[in-house]
């Protein structure tokens, strides 16, 4: 199970789409408890941001009838890596086409991975210029410190479940570039989970197997705090807001995150984090792969994990209709 | 003053040497105040490394008459990479020429900067592999935290001291494949130091002006460690050990970096850091410049450098001799 | 549910012995795994302290078939003080007469509570005297900062089983002089547990309700540490150190101390805890009473508690005879 | 230099007002910045809280053409213990009389220090009940945590300037009750500092030399904050804000605080800090002496005190007129 070598043609996780079925209360969230700054309207659609995100957005939020992810994004690496990326997945069959772009961004190339997930990639980016009152004190810093609710720093990760992760990892290692840092596999063989990086983060996106054995959901979005201090803040944070805790805050034991899951006020699980100064740096990294006894024994300090963490998603299963086969 | 995108060939910094004139108390310090393991010895020499280096090791000291930097080392990112890479060293005229390697290593290819330093790239390398009672709890990470000293978590960067910043920096950009990501430019217009990076880190290696206009010697090396709060322990362990404390806990302006100047036994200045979850993620990043007024401000919180911060290196400018030119 | 005022006869919660029935495991524990450090033995036990403990011991350990408390003590405010308290605990014909004191402190009056656990009270004492190397760099430090294991502080406070919270709440209120901070109380209107204190800490013991209606059991003792991040860092040290955790670390919803809880070898359970900056300064504080209700909404932000949490004490029931009744 | 037993006649330093030229700016400073919530207004004063302060507000901010601090006060164990100590207050000669008390309490016994600064004690008082949007999860917390600004917890500690400390340590510990544990002694036996508790925290109230040789003025007032993670991070909000960093954050060798010195708008020098779990629990603590040589050593890893720390107090000496007697 060696992971392809990572390509560098994409630079990073680039910004999400969230649908919200509660537009208001999940703008108000996002603002007032997870500390995000509203850099541009468009449409029905709220742009936000982290502090230390460089780019103008990294979340759109999106009102529609149920909760999900519209689409997530990666940057590239130049224009030419652009390019290179695009010609490979239109090879793959499941590229769908050119759009002219968002706020904030230049032309995308739109694709959808093998389990049915909005995916783009870009190059041309506007980098996010502060107004007088968010401009930061110190000229090395994308906007001013917010001291607001979680006051969360920057996106971190994107994890999505699927109905093959196999099938999703060879994707994201032979069309996308990705570099496999950790697995699941069941003691059948079956893999259960994957986390990938084009950065030496350890991962900028996970997927996890769709218990209900659907396809194309999300399972969470995750923006990074700077210390575990800052995710136990944020976990008072959400309790003052009365915001569902589901679970943590805890270690995991993959990847060694510190966490804290809650669910935005329209049904999306979104997550803070810190990773300490843990980096992937070795270009040779082989995928540590985990077992089924190896899970069984819990969170890094022995936290069972909770069953909606393995079971929800949004859009919620329940909702589910049409081409997609709840089990 | 538009920087050079970033090659990939060089995956990280990898390791460093120094020299002490004191190598049973250089020891004891790394060891039992820094919190780093012994993993081998050769010859005079003693190797070391943190609980997350996955290399066998990221410090080597070696006995010497005066204290000073040995040589320091990259890591390419393939073999291929490394052949790359070192054509372009040969083609600079700053060759030295292939090394059968170390221990830990496999065949180096050694170089001098424009400056004098003496380094050395590679790409085969031996995976640390702890001995039982080392052994960690997750198989996700290089070695059991020692729970001892500063626990010093993995190398984190190198800063020189150097006759000619900006003829430096354009060896690191041109010749090495480096990203310069902030700089400091005297109101002359001559450079007085600069921030380069291989990977994502905002910084892999510095440099600024040799207060005594010397040539090729060395300022510090930094071990990361995973919070601020860590390093604020790790003050209270230097202080109950002895150990001078240069200047610090605060905070660069320069990177935002949280740091801990001190100097070790042999004379050589070390330090710990953290950088929260800041990181470079953006490809095409523009240096950031600050000039002298923007420097006089001191560091983020207002703290004055001590002057030592600014004429302190190693080798000890008295102890000068030779081709070397102090002022 | 008035509480009486706080007396001041008592000045602070001073030491505990623990039983264990695995001596050598349990003193490695303490010294290597919590980083506490040895001042004295006498007989079969080993005296322990944390690094900023003034007095010479807080933890005494002694061999024992089974695991649980020996006895705990409270040091009184001033001789005149221990006078009044014993003539108070006399009358309530709980005491058992003085002793002759032991290592590290002066003659103690020893009694038992209302349910049978064994306690004293004393003056004299014998502040820790540091040798050369265990001296601290300030002077207003009991002992050097170890940097060893989870450096634990000081003794925060005790947790005792009880068959009769209400009987021993008065207890510690009418005779001891303590002041409740915070209670449960079940529909039925019986106590389920109480918090009391004789400082401005908000609570120095506390005592829940014996699942198995057992006499005189112990739940747990707490050592402090400075903040929530070194808790979380106990956490890994106790991982890395195949240390049994059992539920933690979180934040309690009642007094909302930032929990983790192990158990030692010798089976007893111990506790490292962080209250940041809360203490009860209020003179006149009204016990803060909690519901079935509100209980069963779990910890803080939402973990359940563990059910060992509910049942497990020392002496384990399973080797309860005699006099003591488990259900 | 034995200091008087502590008399537990008062329970805690209960509140500070603070007289400043630019009121608005204060109240945004106050509120935007320190995190603090408005309580109520009287006059042209506005009353202030943080989020644990259990009593109404902790800080009164009153208009005034000079900065400085208008009163502070203490709140008495008792009704009895109120009685006991207005009776040695009135024995000293420095009682002033009783006032009918103030929004947020009730009758209040003023009177002065043998320096002129403004006291007061008093026993009824009025808890916060928070409004609904501030009402906090946890219903052992006093308000909602605020998650804005550096969210001050409570109120800790006030600094004094004073022309003469000796003189003003007697008063302290033999006509208000309270226990000295820390001084500095200079060479000539003169004493240039002192701190003083009523409680377990190590002091809530401290005086030093003015170096004007002026009476009555004022250092200080600090906020708590839960870790030196929070610390750090208000030194971050007060950089964003524009408030002037005197000094810090760093570790006081004098009771160990983790300090950090700004100027609020009005001038007057205000300080959060955390102290982690270091409590003042032995009945019998002796002051721990400091000399000029220790103190010259810097605070505890090493920062030069910077000299308006030694010098500035409000009012500002330059506005020093009548009966003071500035140098």
């Amino acid at each position: 199970m060696r992971s392809t070598l990572r390509s560098f043609d994409l630079a990073h996780l680039a910004h999400i789409e969230l649908l919200t079925p509660d537009p208001a209360a999940s703008l108000h969230f996002f603002v007032n408890v997870f500390g995000m700054t509203e850099s541009g309207r468009r449409g029905d659609s709220v742009y936000l941001r982290g502090w230390d995100d460089y780019e103008r957005h990294t979340l759109k939020l999106t009102p529609s009838p149920v909760a999900g992810m519209g689409h997530m994004a990666f940057r590239a690496t130049s224009p030419e890596a652009l390019e290179r990326r695009v010609a490979i997945i239109e090879a793959s069959g499941l590229g769908k086409g050119w759009t002219d772009g968002d706020l904030g961004h230049g032309p995308a190339y739109a694709f959808t991975t093998t389990d049915g997930h909005n995916m783009e990639i870009y190059y041309e980016t506007e980098w996010y210029a502060p107004p007088p009152e968010r401009k930061p004190s110190l000229k090395n810093q994308a906007q001013r410190f917010p001291a607001h609710g979680a006051n969360v720093r920057r996106i971190d990760h994107v994890n999505l479940l699927t109905s093959d992760v196999a099938e999703l990892r060879h994707f994201m290692e032979d069309v996308l570039g990705m570099r496999t840092t950790e697995m699941i596999v069941l003691d059948s063989g079956r893999e259960a989970g994957a986390w990938v990086t084009v950065t030496n983060k350890t991962y900028d996106l996970a997927f996890t197997l769709d218990h209900y054995g659907a396809r194309g959901r999300f399972h969470h979005v995750t923006y990074a705090l700077d210390s575990r201090e800052e995710v136990l803040r944020a976990a008072d944070i959400f309790l003052e807001n009365g915001v569902f805790i589901e679970t943590g805050p805890h270690k995991h034991a993959v990847q060694q995150t510190f966490f804290l899951y809650v669910y935005e006020p329209g049904g999306n699980r979104v997550e803070v984090d810190s990773a300490g100064a843990r980096l992937m740096l070795a270009p040779d990294w082989q995928p540590v792969v985990w077992s089924e006894a190896e899970r069984r024994k819990g969170q890094a300090w022995g936290l069972k994990t909770t069953d909606s963490f393995h079971t929800y998603g949004t859009p919620p299963i329940e909702q589910y209709v049409g081409t997609r086969r709840p089990i």
